[in-house]
Order: C-alpha cells, then structure tokens, then sequence
C-alpha cells in the first residue's frame, strides 16, 4: 500500500527520540497502542513506521514518518489532519515536510491558471507583476472604489482587498465589489491597462461561493482567500467549481511555523489550487527569515508533477525603495506587493503607483 | 461605537512593549500607517487601541488592545480573522483572551444542548458522561461496528468515531454510519441502555451536510467536528442548519498554544455550538498543563450570558485508574474519555466498559 514519507522536527533528549518518533507514527495514523490492535492489515498497511531519525541540531531531530496514504481520503483537510491533526497540539513537534505521491498531486491538480495563465491575463511578459491592497477596514465602498481607481490609473497587475475586508456592514461585499470593480473597468477604459481586481472572499463555504457568484457577475476573475480560516477543503472545493477563478492565497492564521512555512505557503496551498501565494517577507514587520521566505518561493514554483507553477507574493510592509532588492532576490516570476507604503502617498497614490509599476516592469529589461 | 478587548501575551524587551502593542493593535485592524489614513470615521471607530500593558513575567507582557465588533462582520471566521489572523505568524505574539461582548454571545448563541441537554439523551443525571472511540483506522465498517456493538453492550453513553475516520476507501462513511449506528441500536435495544453514535465528519461543507443528513437518516443525533480543519464558519453553519445534532468539538490543527486553548477550546468553540469540547488532558500523551486544563472545563461551562454550557471531555491517553482523579478534578458535568486504553481489553471490551461505566456512575453517590 502506498505511503507518503513525512518529515517531523522534534525537540527532544537523544534517549527518548526513539520513542517520540514510535509515537508521532501512531498518533498519526491509528492513535491507539498497537499491541491492542489484532487486525493484520491494519497493522502491515495503516499503522505509521518512523523509518529515519536524524540529528540536526542540539536535541532538535528530523524525523520521517511513512504514513499510508489511504488514510487521507482524497480530501485536503483529511490530508492536513492525518499530516499534523492530533500532532499540533505538541509544543514540541512541528510538520517540515511532505512527500508529493504522483496519485496525491494528480488528485488535487494545483493551481488552474498558474504563473503563466496571470501573465497573460494581464500582457505580463519577462517581468514580476504588481499588487496592492484596498485598505483601511472601515471606508464605504466609495471610499474603496476611490482607490482602486487610482491604483488602477497608476497601471497595477492587481489590487486585491486588504484580507480584514469581509462582509461588514460599513462595507457589504456586494456594494463593495460593485463599486470596486466598477472603479477599475472605468480605469482599465481610459488607460489601456489590465488592472484586476481581487475581491476578499469569506465567510462559511454558501457565503463564499455567493461572493464568487456575484464577483463573477462583475466580471471578476481573481479572488484573495485564507485557507487557513475557511478551511483547505472549502478552498479547494473552490477552486473545483470556479475554473475561471484565479485564487490568491493569504496566510491568515496559518501560525507562527509549527507547520513550516514553505510546506503550508508553498506546496501545500499550491497543491489545493493557490495560484499565488502571499507571505511575510523578511525584513518587513513579520519575522520570517530570507532562507524561510526564499524555500517558500521555491516550493511554490519548482518542478512538481504537472502542476502549475504558483506565483509567489511578498508582503507584509514592503516599500518602493526594495523592488530592486526584491527582485535580486526573488527572480521576475514574482508578485510584489506593496499596500501600506503606497497608500501613504495619498494625493500622489497615482503617480506613486506608475513609479512603482514602472520599476518593475523595466528591471529585468536593463 | 462598540469595542472588543482582546489580551495578547507578547515576549519583548522593555524599551520595546509600547511599540509592539501599538502596532498589534494596528495589525488586527486597518493594517497600514495610521499616518496615512484620513478617514475620521476610521481614526475614531476602527483603528485598534492599545489600552493596557503589563508585564506578567521576564520579557513577557499582556497587551489589551481594544478592537471594533463592527469589524468582525457576524461571522466566526471574520471574527478569528480580526482576533489572530496576521497575528498568528508572529513567533513573539499569543491570542490569551478575548471579552464578549452580549452582541456577539447572541449572535453566535453557543451549543444548542448543552449539558442538561446531553444528561437528558442519556438520561443521566447527576453523573459524569462516558465516552470511547472507534479505532484503529484502517477497519473496515463491520470491524469498526464490531467494537461499538461491544462499547454499546457495556452501556457507555457516547461512541464516537476517531478523529482521523474520514471518508476513506477501507471505510466509507456512509457505509461505516450505516454499520456502527445499526450495531448501536441494536445492543440499545438488547440492553435498554442509551447509547449514542457519534460519526466524525469531515470534508468541505458541503459533503459534511451530506454526512449528517445520512446520518440522521440512520438515527444518528450526535457528530464529532474538527472545527479547525473545516473552518469555524462552516461548523457554525451547521450548527445552526441541524439544531437536532449535538455537537463534539475535536481540537485537531488547533496548535501548540499560540491561541491559548482556554479561548481557542473552552470559550469559542462553545460560543460557535460545540456542545462537548475535547482537548488533550494533562498527564496523558500530551503536555497541557493542569491548569491549561482545568481554565478550558471552566470556560467552557461558566455563566456566560444565555449560552448553555459545554461539556469538557479531557482526552488523549486517559486510563480507567484515572477516573477517580478525573472526577475529583473536573466534577461530574465533564465526559471521561477513554480510548485506546479501554480497547486494549480485546475479548473482555465488553466488562472493561462496563467497570469504566460503573465506575463514573457510582463516584458521586458515595
């Protein structure tokens, strides 16, 4: 039967790591002692095996677990619990890793549109594409609309609501995205630009499914969503019966990294369908570190079966003055997204953007 | 307008705390440079507060940061979201606690039995409640429907499938519900006892309503819900869309303790509809402290505007030999949950659940 291979790190003395591993391989897979346990199959194809044990700091072990993959049930939220349910509650343990099966990556088949689908939504070629954010919490839809528009005359890729935005009344989703939207076609209209607006959806899996609906209507086709609050299951859902849909996933609740960040934020939200992926970046007001940031990008585009590739997005206080930096760093198939620091510029939020849109579409052309 | 006061433990330096605080209470509302908002409706009504800090330990500090209802928009989700969304990527942050406030406690309105309504299905007054687990994971529904007919026999109030019985191939839902709950009333009807089956469901919302419907269509009353992998809005959902189901809140992806499981395990989930809320016990296999445990039964059971209380089913590795410990800890209005332990008994489950029924029946009547 197949199994899928699981990294664990594990805090721990050398005398008890042995141990340990035997029981995070039975927490997570039959959670009960496996002496009481007489079926054979059970025992040969569902009880989890500790097959490695490496030491990879002072009393800090990677541990590898083969979990059957029956047991995950071709749902992402049965997957995400048999990989670290039970085993979250440890203080002391946290999921580093996961191995892919080809049957697991068919099953979920990633993202739909993928870092090539948004280029050409948006006549992106050979450069990284540019973000914002409508915020504060607490504008009407006018006030919102307002700065979509600017944004959108200043030449943005996309301008995706701040993801506090949900369906308050000073800002129902449906006022606020008729107006929003509408703000950016006018935009779009007058400039020859390809702004896309990303509405914030939320809410219990009927309440976002009106949203996407209803955004649709509007002629919306990117969306922002925290997998994390609405569960990968109703992400993923979707993600299935929006195709036409492009989801940008934000790291909301996600926690510090008791699940590695590059496993959540990278494989694993491009697994259920992320067509970007938005996280913390280093030396902003989060506290991820550039080899964290850099593994997230990674796992986000590498070579993975035949899923698409999933555009990384930066953020979290990022400023005009680090697109070059940024871009160093990251490569072109990259999403910046700077929200804060633009809308600081307030009267000048247009001219602001241009600039900002205009650094980074010449970068890589230098 | 109408304020939240939300306690946030957050490890700093001295010279630093009064920064910090200011800027978590920025990061749960309105996310960018207050500079730069203009809004004064948002100035006054929205931008979070930073009303109180103290400092609780070495470098440790609890920040009170008062945060506006209106952002929370009446949905479970929303209201995490603007509690520890961002937050929550923080190393240096905790969620400890957030006040009620009428408003919220009525609109989310809590279990919809609680514990009288539980003692009633049973009819079991004045004692505490009795519940095992179907495992291991990999049985097939006849296996599985073996052990409940057994657990059943022995006369314990509550069965409820392991947390990780999905949907799989080796045990669909549907036909294990079919199995188990057949076996269950059949022994009922053998021994005039009134045990109750408790199917895990599992999966997006809209397999999950799927789940019940079958379930209830079986008889079936009670289910046991991840609301950390479904999402909090979407077990809200269906608590309110089958008010005959009770409840059991299982605590898996819940985290270490970046959201103190007091809030996370007693308060809220009660407050969305848990009627029962498991949480790993101290003392078992994980590493809740005694105290963490005992401040989960008392959130989850104290006076709480018309919200009924919740039972607390400490869990996780508990023994019979415990019980009177359990008991004298937790006092009856709580539900033994003994696993595993009462599984290893093989041939004799039936009288090891019979001597575990007894042994919490007889404890208060001494």
């Amino acid at each position: 039967m197949p199994r899928m291979i699981v990294t664990y790190r594990v805090r721990s003395d050398a005398a008890a790591i042995g141990a340990r591993a035997a029981a995070i391989a039975v927490e997570q897979s039959v959670e009960m002692p496996v002496t009481a346990i007489s079926d054979e199959t059970v025992l040969k194809d569902i009880v989890g095996e500790a097959i490695g044990i490496r030491e990879t700091g002072s009393g800090v072990y990677d541990v590898n677990i083969a979990l059957s993959t029956a047991t995950m049930g071709n749902d992402p939220g049965q997957l995400l619990n048999m990989l670290f349910g039970n085993s979250s509650l440890q203080e002391t343990v946290r999921l580093v890793d996961a191995e892919l099966s080809d049957a697991t990556i068919g099953l979920f088949g990633g993202p739909r549109h993928g870092i090539e689908g948004l280029r050409r939504r948006c006549g992106a070629a050979g450069r990284a594409l540019t973000c914002s954010a409508l915020k504060p919490q607490g504008l009407s839809p006018a006030g919102l609309a307002d700065i979509a528009y600017e944004l959108a005359l200043g030449g943005i890729d996309f301008i995706k609501d701040d993801h506090g935005l949900a369906d308050q009344a000073y800002s129902p989703f449906a006022g606020r995205v008729e107006a929003c939207a509408g703000a950016v076609r006018r935009a779009n209209r007058e400039t020859g630009f390809r702004t896309h607006y990303a509405p914030n959806i939320s809410g219990d899996l009927d309440a976002m499914r009106e949203q996407l609906s209803l955004a649709a209507a509007e002629g919306v086709d990117t969306a922002l969503i925290e997998p994390m609050i609405c569960g990968v299951s109703n992400f993923h859902r979707l993600v299935k019966d929006f195709p036409a849909i492009a989801f940008i996933a934000h790291p909301a609740m996600a926690g510090p990294s008791h699940i590695a960040p590059p496993l959540l934020l990278g494989k694993l939200f491009r697994l259920f369908g992320a067509d970007v992926t938005v996280y913390p970046n280093y030396g902003g007001r989060f506290s991820y570190s550039k080899e964290t940031c850099l593994r997230i990008a990674e796992e986000a585009r590498r070579p993975c079966g035949n899923l698409k590739p999933c555009l990384p997005a930066p953020a979290g206080g990022m400023t005009l003055d680090r697109v070059p930096e940024l871009l160093d760093f990251y490569g072109k198939d990259t999403m910046l997204l700077i929200g804060g620091s633009l809308l600081a510029a307030k009267d000048r939020l247009r001219q602001e953007t241009s600039a900002f849109v205009s650094r980074a579409a010449s970068y890589f052309q230098g």
